[in-house]
């Protein structure tokens, strides 16, 4: 069976604040980098799945970014998924 | 000054242990998602910096991502640059 590799992309919707991100672009002020506008922390989860083609792959992806990944209440997602990896990489 | 996007992908390094990732493996097997060969959980960080060049920009950025936003012990970062997105999006 194919071998899909994805990334899903998992951050805070813009209403939500982030104490962490805050945190740390005043860290990075004190390093001595100045003019960091915006810095927000999410989450980056690489996923390697089989399926038997890529619409399966994609749909369950999608519901594992829905039901895990992710909380929708806060939490925005995206999928970047790339092709049959089975062979080479 | 110019304002630049960029995206920091921190990972931990493979011989890691990533227990989060571990038990959102077996979840997604629980809600019958089979086939998930790898699941790691990472961090990306959203960073907007005003600099004066993209070189600049760089430099910044991979100073923050190797003091701030990475531990190198235990971590891998990569830095997405983008262009100047002052004017525009």
């Amino acid at each position: 069976m194919p071998l899909y590799s994805a990334r899903v992309l998992v951050s805070l919707r813009p209403s939500v604040l982030d104490p962490a991100g805050e945190a740390t672009r005043a860290a990075a002020s004190r390093l001595g980098v100045d003019g960091v506008s915006k810095l927000r922390i999410g989450k980056a989860v690489e996923v390697e799945l089989e399926a038997p083609n890529p619409q399966a792959a994609r749909e369950q992806l999608e519901l594992l970014s829905d039901r895990l990944l992710a909380n929708p209440v806060i939490e925005n997602w995206t999928l970047e998924l790339k092709d049959d990896v089975s062979a080479g990489a």
